[in-house]
């Protein structure tokens, strides 16, 4: 990835710090009013007026979270901005500023730092978003991406897990398991190319599923659409470690149960055709794979006739008052939900 | 520092992560008005009314800030919330909420990580700021800190770096060179001990230095003590990479010059003592050496008479028109100021 994308190399540590940080950000434009103060302080200066602050941080790191054999750095920086705008989408929020901290072993020159950074600032142009801080220092092994989001939301309008009640409806934006799928295509073409260099991988027909894995993008489109439907969820939160694992946040956090069936689960055709080669169910994809960044909400039974017809949301299923969350298969079977998703800490 | 600390052991990995952060935020209570909701949703929600937000973020990571040989892992934790806070305060505001990522691997038990976040609460509980979210993850090597603290100002109160004017007296807080002395005694005994594992340090006579690099405070009485005495600085940062470093960054942003004077810098006895022990000169240790997060500030020369008593100030210098930077030494020679401070960037 390093090797044949530039030839031109600049050794960061003769930049220093200072240098480092004016190289990446100088041509950053502030794009939003309650952004006072961005980079160059000790701390940004925003300005919130009459709205509801959100924060949220991530930290993302080389070998346990992403693999640059074949995650190239810009969409790197791009997914790791996206990440974290998504939980702010799913607390029903519009994000407004980013910081980011970057630590890069001396391997890295300038220009693979110029890469992630150019990542960032594309996510920040497209999702109007501006970076006012960071930090920028060097590690003993690997690269290290810890960015924090801050964002605004109407005074009490902020969507938590712990809302959800009985009978409401379970509803999903997009599809679901691609981004898992993309993983596991990335990961075969990774070995394939490790046993012969010479291999030329063909990845046409997996476009959709590969660019949900490296450049996946958050539902900035959902919290004003909800506005506009006069929809207020009853809770909220992006699909980040699998359906599963999301389901029971919100039963637990809300305590309540849930049951959601299989033939409702959105999944891309490309999914189904992925999991089918690699011999997985695509439900595993859409239950435990995770990353696909869609948001999980609860609504109200009265808000159906709202969004039946748009093509943004799937209805899956419903809120119970017995605890527990189960699948409801093809053949009525009642399977137990299961918080499978990824879990760095296991690594 | 693992070894002797805690005999019982807990693999984090059985935990998980949501059992981790369960574990380690449990016991937390909301201290501010400003924060709505804290850790347990996709983001904190916040409320900062009629104030400005301040924001800022750091990445600390094992081997480059900090080697676990000699720091006990509760005064990292409550280093690295105080340092951020820092920032804050150079703002001329007050700290609300702290965001933590923790990636850390396989060989921290949970009790190592318990003792990190102990210092982290501590911390909170000191400065009244809540901890409102975080991250926690593993990591392939090391241990890996990322604060991020969001504080609050009055409108169009924060002081900036860029506001010094010629004129202005250029005032520091509190004591410098202490935390780099304490820095080369700790390394010092631990090359000892690594030679001798049977020696006793005896660091009675280094209470101070040791004490200012292995728990610093941050100067979280200047902002209301500004306030009370009317002063509005001109400009305004923290010494985290030494007095030298920082006053090139007010000059520089100013578009201005400074004079400072070596009589004038404060210095703890213990810290002129060990500097000779260590063959150095203390003013080395002041200008260069970092990490002291006193306040360094330009006010108006009409606010002289409110500081002049007051024991929390020293004046060591003024802004000048001319650019450039200087320290005058006893002996009235000027000396061009360098920003020889601790670059991470280089090591």
């Amino acid at each position: 990835m390093l090797q044949d994308k530039n030839p031109s190399k600049t050794d960061i540590a003769k930049l220093g710090e200072f240098g480092l940080i004016k190289t990446l950000t100088e041509d950053i434009k502030i794009q939003n009013a309650s952004t006072l103060k961005g980079i160059g302080d000790d701390a940004a200066v925003l300005r919130y007026s009459d709205l509801d602050t959100l924060a949220s941080t991530d930290l993302l790191i080389e070998g346990i979270h992403f693999d640059l054999a074949y995650f190239p750095l810009k969409h790197l920086g791009y997914k790791a901005a996206v990440v974290n705008f998504s939980d702010i989408y799913a607390m029903n929020g519009m994000v407004t500023q980013l910081l980011v901290g970057l630590a890069v072993s001396n391997r890295f020159p300038l220009e693979a730092v110029q890469e992630i950074y150019e990542g960032i600032k594309v996510a920040c142009r497209i999702y109007n978003v501006d970076l006012v801080g960071g930090d920028t220092t060097s590690s003993r092994s690997g690269l290290i991406l810890s960015p924090t989001v801050l964002g605004t939301v109407a005074k009490d309008k902020a969507v938590y897990r712990s809302g959800a009640q009985p009978n409401d409806l379970i509803v999903v934006t997009g599809d679901l398991g691609a981004a898992y799928m993309g993983l596991l295509v990335l990961q075969r073409e990774n070995e394939t190319f490790k046993a012969n260099p010479q291999h030329q991988p063909d990845l046409s027909p997996y476009t959709y599923v590969v660019e949900r894995q490296l450049k996946p993008e958050a539902r900035k489109d959902i919290p004003p659409l909800l506005k506009e439907l006069d929809i207020q969820p009853t809770a909220m939160i992006d699909i980040s470690d699998g359906l599963s694992s999301e389901i029971l946040h919100i039963t637990q956090q809300s305590d309540v149960g849930a049951q959601i069936y299989a033939e409702k689960i959105p999944i891309d055709p490309q999914t189904v055709l992925t999991a089918e080669e690699f011999n997985i169910s695509e439900l595993t994809a859409a239950l435990n794979g995770g990353e696909d960044y869609e948001l999980l909400m609860t609504i109200r039974q009265k808000d159906y006739e709202m969004i039946k017809y748009r093509k943004e949301f799937t209805i899956i299923g419903h809120i119970t008052e017995d605890k527990g969350a189960y699948l409801i298969t093809q053949d009525h079977q009642k399977i137990a939900l299961k918080a499978q998703g990824w879990n760095a800490l296991k690594d």
